[in-house]
């Protein structure tokens, strides 16, 4: 079951990986062993989740390899930064068609300039041969009991979220239908390129009730948090923070499943106590990073969605989900 | 780029993964969030390490899936067993073209089956569609300072195997060669069924300089040993531990390609100081795994391998690699 290739996996490990990202203390071995050896401070919890980008599912095959390095660390970082965990150190499984070096020197360009802002160390990998598929698997530290989750929601809480909202969903919309050319540099960098939002995560942990990274559509994430919380709630449509073009969009268009039910925002949506509401702004401000109050958790269960009218908007279709079935409406309540 | 079908992302990985294995209180907290919280104890380093399986490259897409869900944990645990450490904790990536909820349950059986047996536990994971591939992290705990390292191998120790030698290599090359029917149920498990050396690996700590496991052959690994400790070794054919069926075969072939660069062993190979000898022999008793010292480690750099007549023999191919170039002779020095 060999197929051969000009270049080898030790090579290709040894030749762009090695070297490739922050170096850290507590790496007792790093990549070249069966295995690496790491150390967690005391007091600290290990966070940890993976990821996996498949091409054709999760992203164009000829996407460019730069962004693809970025996207492939940056989503797993973002669901540390939902957790408030301070990212440490990341393992990389490759599996690449053929082994093409300008395409691996651009895809470890993306991915390491992404893992030296955060002070990630690169401390394993696995190269294979295979449809290009990219699996991330990202490590972090947060204190003992303090830790973000999705099951911290209280009824009273105002639910937030940061940045903005819908431009990768819009961004994907126009890329496939082919309108690619005319696609801002803007809207689709919030596709191939998100940030993370690693800082106000850390900053979140005295602040929020619960927390989620925005990947599969708010509805269905802040969903997550609903039903892990035990709780119910009301978003309203017109305090959704919108950019311009997604704002011209959906008054051309009326189509908030975008926004709604649009993945790859990899914005956070927290809830947190209404007295915490001023230290909210203040941090908002401090990060330049809108921090927009859209709603509040209540006791009914489902979720609420108001349009500007004062009526409840009825969902057309669900978050991004692999594997659903194609049309199944959701209720909201 | 949403490609649908009948069963949802989060039905999966609830239905077969969130309380599939091991139950253990250093997990904080399991599936079900943005990351798992785990928790290290004082004194431990935390070995990882992620391997990939691609359908076609490293099984036929035909395979058992219970075998395979075992083999997808099994290669991740003899990392573990090469470094001395300890099994704890497991992350899936699963890439499925469909949901097929018979081959998951089998494919969890295999996977948990194995899990229990060392006390793992399965702590994140993510499902995904397309080409089917499999990535699994493992986690595991090693007093620091007493890993078992590529780099510790000494002048003068000698060198040894675990169990036997060829037999994965054997059943695959029958396999491709479309003999699987006449296949041995032996033979065709020690290539889909390894059984990681976890116990063997945990006394090895103190009483082995260097360890390696046995994944792309025995030259190919036992030359990472001799390159990371800046040694050279000389091993003899006739000390290899072989079943009869290799035996017969290399008697007809002659081939000892297939026992010197076959893949997929999942053996350690280890070296100790000559004092040792006889604490690896009672050892081997205890476990009942045969420990067969095959060689010494030597000042001159390289692998010289002797055959049965006292001459050197020359390798034709090389250790199992993905991306290797074909017919490229490796010197055996």
């Amino acid at each position: 079951m060999k197929q051969p290739s000009p270049l080898s996996e030790f090579d290709l490990i040894s030749r762009y990986f090695a070297n490739l990202t922050a170096s850290r203390g507590d790496v007792l071995l790093g990549i070249g062993d069966d295995a690496a050896l790491l150390e967690v401070p005391p007091g600290m919890a290990l966070a940890v989740s993976i990821d996996t980008l498949v091409a054709g599912v999760h992203f164009f095959a000829d996407v460019s390899p730069e962004s693809l390095g970025h996207k492939s660390l940056a989503v797993n970082l973002s669901d540390l930064a939902a957790m408030g965990a301070e990212p440490v150190w990341a393992t990389l499984a490759l599996t690449l068609p053929e082994a093409n070096p300008s395409w691996l020197e651009a895809f470890v360009r993306g991915f390491s300039r992404l893992a030296a802002i955060h002070g990630v160390a690169l401390v394993g990998g696995d190269t294979t041969r295979g449809p290009l598929s990219i699996t991330v698997q990202i490590h972090g530290f947060v204190p003992v009991g303090q830790a973000l989750r999705r099951s911290g929601a209280r009824v009273g809480d105002r639910i937030y979220v940061t940045g903005s909202l819908g431009e990768a969903a819009l961004a994907l919309k126009r890329l496939q239908a082919g309108a690619g050319e005319g696609l801002s540099v803007e809207l689709r960098q919030r596709l191939e390129m998100p940030q993370p939002r690693i800082e106000a995560g850390l900053s979140l942990r005295s602040l929020a009730n619960s927390a989620i990274d925005l990947s599969d559509g708010l509805q269905a994430d802040l969903g997550h948090i609903l039903a892990a919380s035990g709780v119910g709630a009301r978003i309203r449509l017109q305090q959704l923070p919108l950019c311009s073009t997604v704002m011209d969009w959906i008054a051309k268009t009326g189509e908030w499943d975008q926004v709604l039910a649009g993945g790859d925002d990899y914005e956070l949506c927290f809830t947190a106590a209404a007295d915490r509401h001023d230290e909210i702004q203040q941090l908002s401000q401090k990060l330049n990073l809108a921090m927009s109050h859209i709603g509040e958790v209540e006791s009914m269960p489902g979720l609420r969605v108001i349009k500007p009218d004062g009526q409840p908007w009825l969902a057309t279709k669900r978050g991004f989900d692999h594997f659903a079935t194609p049309g199944s409406g959701v209720s909201d309540g």
